[in-house]
């Protein structure tokens, strides 16, 4: 049980995880701070905050759980502001994409990496935003990856792990690289590819009668292509390296498939069309309990 | 009221059309046609056709509407086999993904372009195959494209307009060549994409794991990558010369991003992010009603 949870960034991420804990008990009081004054008073109205502030010290003040869910480009902003004003027993855990970017902006704050902090990112989300869009559910049945380092305290590790247990999601661990390599390939690059369609698509001269044509494929498709720009942003700047490869490994197959269309070679196509189905439904098959 | 309706390839496409009109009562009798007998007879224990023949010839005799619905590859064969055999005063239509082989077909196996053939392509489809997922509602408040050339007659026009407006369709022209564009643009080119990402993920080492840690959105975004392989070897095929040229507009569009990321230029990442989502939540909007 958390006695005091304190929640840097109310949105889609942070309401969800208050909902959650809130919805099992888990929590006796929710802190939220943000930017957003009337994003604050509308989680307070719908009960996901019991108060607010718009100071992150004074937010962390007595907590003993603070869960930062904030774009990766205001992280170190953050832990600049809460490092003096946190409780010696409190935990703190993240939601963020880049595993390594938060390290390196901690140990930039801190000097060294806090062994209370525990780098956490629950794999899950909408394209929506705000704390409108949260809900006590999003967390069921879906994977959170924590990246402890070596000196990360093995008792803040199990209270982060408990509370997204809590939740109802499956908790794993991985290294802070392997991390961002496995979203870079299975989050990071589609979106790009999303958000680089439309794109293109939209610059085209007759781009309103190409989306008049568009169908139910294009529209999942293109789903994620609606997320919140400035958090991508971020998230490319963070993971630049391991996305860097992903984008360069992604060319290296578009080029393939591109040259076998230009040559008509109908049996190289057959073949990657076939064992990209085989994997897509093997992976549908495996999620199908997600 | 069509009195015979003959559905050469009874799937997902053929056996849809069927369903919708039985279900609005425009269609007197339906003969089905196709390669595989278990298909044929479910198809018919289903109710979808009332008879069936693996004969295209005997299938469209006496019919007075016929309706093609075979992958790209196999138009050829179909039109070849029926050309005799077709009644003096009968439409034929076709549900092919690319018009202008389509054209190209017909006019290799009857010389010219006959006036009662129609070209079509209905906007509608799932990434499920054969008459089991057919169902009556998929073509209702959908886009279906005709794409008549200056020989095709007026009245086989208005017929298989009337057809698909029965179904609960829109129907709309273009010409065979800009339609090959659109489709090129908003149905080609993103089934290219999400073949392609995950084949190149599927060939990574760690492939099992990557797929494990895939969320939601990675689902909806590779939804496509689980389409029949054939069908889109064809299309691949078919429409060489406009999918070509969209995978070398998306080319550019992903060298510049991955410049971006390269050289950390968020202003340019977040412009293109930016334009892409207000591209995105548009075009929703404007397709809410569909």
């Amino acid at each position: 049980m958390i006695q005091r949870l304190a929640i840097i960034g109310v949105g889609l991420i942070g309401g969800s995880l208050a909902r959650a804990l809130r919805a099992a008990g888990g929590v006796e009081e929710v802190v939220g701070c943000g930017r957003s004054l009337p994003n604050l008073e509308l989680a307070r109205e719908l009960g996901v905050v019991d108060r607010f502030t718009q100071d992150p010290g004074e937010a962390v003040s007595g907590a003993d759980m603070v869960f930062v869910a904030v774009p990766l480009g205001a992280m170190r902003g953050v832990f600049a502001s809460i490092r003096d004003a946190l409780a010696p027993e409190a935990v703190v855990t993240d939601g963020g994409s880049v595993k390594g970017s938060v390290v390196a902006e901690a140990m930039g704050v801190w000097g060294a990496m806090p062994p209370r902090l525990v780098p956490g990112h629950p794999i899950a989300g909408t394209e929506h935003n705000g704390v409108e869009a949260s809900f006590a559910e999003l967390y069921r049945n879906r994977r959170v990856i924590l990246t402890p380092l070596p000196e990360t305290d093995a008792e803040a590790l199990a209270r982060v792990t408990a509370m997204w247990e809590t939740c109802g999601a499956e908790v794993t661990r991985m290294s802070v690289g392997h991390h961002d390599e496995v979203l870079a390939a299975t989050s990071h690059l589609p979106h790009m590819l999303a958000f680089g369609l439309v794109d293109a698509l939209a610059r085209m001269r007759e781009n309103d009668e190409i989306f008049r044509y568009a169908a139910g494929g294009f529209r999942d498709f293109t789903r994620i292509a609606s997320s919140n720009p400035v958090m991508w942003r971020d998230i490319c700047l963070a993971n630049r390296e391991a996305l860097s490869a992903m984008l360069a490994r992604f060319g290296v197959e578009m080029t393939d498939l591109a040259e076998s269309i230009r040559r008509a070679d109908g049996d190289h196509l057959l073949e990657i069309f076939a064992r990209a189905k085989a994997a897509r439904d093997r992976y549908i098959d495996s999620a199908r309990d997600l």
